[in-house]
């Protein structure tokens, strides 16, 4: 089989188990969008991560197809009973993830400008591309279309993505940027 | 306070001053954007930027929290006295900085492909992801829901970060490649 | 002329040939995507890509151009017929870039984890900007706005990219991770 079926050039394509649905269809843009994030986290990956973030982020990147073969299954099919699902247990490892980091840093108390070393910056565009993720996920939650847990995931990633960029900054020494805002009327 | 409250788990979330909406609202998805754009600011700056530059950049990054609190705050409530404003000395600073940058620079009259160095490929990323955050202030702005400026911000801000992206090849010998169109009916 | 002509402040803008429309117009939208398309491929050629792929990547940042054209010209107008057209070409040229490459690498039976080098990671990036890209220009593709080589080209495209992604590690002997998928109930 070769790689460019070409079946989806004139904007249509098939989900998981068989439905033929246009190109912009929410659940289509929901994945596609955790595909984005996927390659995001591979970029940081390639860019200088410590070895405890770099294996956390590959268990992630592995978790994200499971999200996406649940975004590409429309409930209530066949394929559905043929595709793993979202374990409790990953957002709970996600969460003491959390706990953990930020026993390393300093706690928060304003907003930062992402940035910082590589490692760091990527991770917080993976982020934010995660928020984006999860933005395009909303619809499909309000019509019932797909698991309350795809929402957990996301919400809770993009959490965990926050902490562990402060991690990497913190790590090799570079200090966080706060965000000031200035009194209005000024 | 624990930085993953949960209260997002189910898509929605909370403005500024408190009104909760859903995580694919127009204002949400604005300064999502403007965050990514953020975001994206930071990875430049991570990638050998010269320090004038970088200097400008984390001004820029500092200023996209003042637009972002602008677009989380619906306007007429109670937050909104006591949040910053855009300055019509940022809008007025960026087309002196696009003026100064430009004597340096040979004339532009064709458009250039995207890349060289690091910094200016992730300067031109920064640039295109600034144009898709002004995208979705759009309907913001047409229905009257946010201040004219940040249109104003993020359209300058498109356009000062192109010349940047040049700036930052010209400096270091890379030479802009030009798009020649070739004529139809070829 | 100034690179600012503050036209563009109140959220319009034109397209090529004179029409006047709102920034998140579908056609707008989907050349913005289809710039920052182009921006990513920069950023990939920046990261130490082999010289036949990036080579080969400004030929197709070069042809994005014309696409962007198209993208920007509405059918049956005076200034459709001073645009460059996509060549079916440039369509062939890239299955044969596919066909040429697949043979350096393994046969595909499982999704892998996108990442690896920089160059392999960048251009998975680019592969899922160019899908978001093709799906932007899907309403117009339904609507007949847009000829429908614009949706060959780009999904054809995103095709090329996951390839080059694979060469572009193959060749550093660096392994792709595979996804292989729990069985449910487990
Ligand atoms: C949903 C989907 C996606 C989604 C989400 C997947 C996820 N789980 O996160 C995303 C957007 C990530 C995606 C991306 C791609 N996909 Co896809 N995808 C599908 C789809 C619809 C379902 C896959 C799935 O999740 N199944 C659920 C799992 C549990 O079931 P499974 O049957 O065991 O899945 C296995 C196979 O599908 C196989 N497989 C998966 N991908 C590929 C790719 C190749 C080249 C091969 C040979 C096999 C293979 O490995 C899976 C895991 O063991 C299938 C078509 C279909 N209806 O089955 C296409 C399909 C697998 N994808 C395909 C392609 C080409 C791609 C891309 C290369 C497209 C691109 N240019 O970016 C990328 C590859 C990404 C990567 N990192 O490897 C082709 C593969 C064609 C081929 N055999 O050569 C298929 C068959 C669609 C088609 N007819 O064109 N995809
Ligand atoms: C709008 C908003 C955003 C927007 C835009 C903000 C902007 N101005 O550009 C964006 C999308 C950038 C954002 C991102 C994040 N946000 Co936010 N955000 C808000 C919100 C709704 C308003 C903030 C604001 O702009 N206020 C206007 C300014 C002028 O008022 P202020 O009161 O002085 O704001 C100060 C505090 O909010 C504080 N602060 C801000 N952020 C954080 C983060 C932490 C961890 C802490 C301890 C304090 C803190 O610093 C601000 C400046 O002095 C608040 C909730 C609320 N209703 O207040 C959440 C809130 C501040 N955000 C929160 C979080 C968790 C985040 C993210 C970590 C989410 C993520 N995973 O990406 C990131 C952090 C980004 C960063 N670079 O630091 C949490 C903080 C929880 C906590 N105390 O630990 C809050 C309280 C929401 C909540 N209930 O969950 N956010
Ligand atoms: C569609 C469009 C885009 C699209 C798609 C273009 C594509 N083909 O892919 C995208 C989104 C990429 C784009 C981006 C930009 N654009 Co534009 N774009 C246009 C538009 C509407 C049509 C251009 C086109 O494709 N014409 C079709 C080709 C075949 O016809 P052409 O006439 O031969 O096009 C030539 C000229 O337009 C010239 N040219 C093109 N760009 C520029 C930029 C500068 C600075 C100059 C001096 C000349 C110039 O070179 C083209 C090729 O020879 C024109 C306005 C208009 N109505 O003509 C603006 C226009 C050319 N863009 C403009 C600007 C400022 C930009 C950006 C710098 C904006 C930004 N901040 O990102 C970038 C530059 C990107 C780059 N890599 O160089 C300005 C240039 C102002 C000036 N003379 O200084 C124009 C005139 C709009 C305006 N009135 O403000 N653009
Ligand atoms: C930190 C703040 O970010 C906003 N918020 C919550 N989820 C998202 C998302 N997916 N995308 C953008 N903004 C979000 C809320 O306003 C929250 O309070
Ligand atoms: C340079 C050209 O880019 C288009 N343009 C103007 N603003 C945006 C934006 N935010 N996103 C995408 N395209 C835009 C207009 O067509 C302009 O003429
Ligand atoms: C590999 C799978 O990706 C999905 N698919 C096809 N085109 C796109 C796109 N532009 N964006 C996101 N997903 C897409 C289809 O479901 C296909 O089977
Ligand atoms: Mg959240
Ligand atoms: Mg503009
Ligand atoms: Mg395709």
């Amino acid at each position: 089989m070769k790689i460019y079926t070409k079946t989806g050039d004139a904007g249509e394509t098939g989900l998981f188990g068989g439905g033929r649905v246009p190109k912009d269809d929410e659940r289509v843009d929901a994945y596609g969008e955790v595909d984005e994030l996927n390659a995001t986290l591979g970029l940081a990956r390639s860019l200088s991560m410590p070895a405890d973030l770099d294996g956390l982020l590959q268990q992630l990147q592995d978790q994200l197809f499971t999200v996406g073969a649940v975004l590409a299954t429309p409930q209530g099919t066949k394929a559905a009973a043929h595709i793993p699902h979202i374990k409790p247990e990953w957002v709970e490892a996600m969460e003491k993830a959390i706990d953990g980091f930020e026993t390393e840093l300093p706690t928060m108390t304003h907003f930062i400008l992402p940035g910082g070393s590589q490692a760091s910056s990527a991770l917080h565009l993976s982020r934010t591309v995660c928020r984006r993720a999860e933005r395009r996920v909303v619809p499909l939650l309000r019509e019932g279309k797909v698991s309350h847990d795809v929402g957990v995931f996301l919400n809770r990633l993009s959490d965990l993505l926050f902490v562990m960029a402060r991690v990497a900054n913190h790590r090799v020494g570079v200090p966080d940027v706060k965000w000031i805002p200035e009194k209005p009327g000024k």
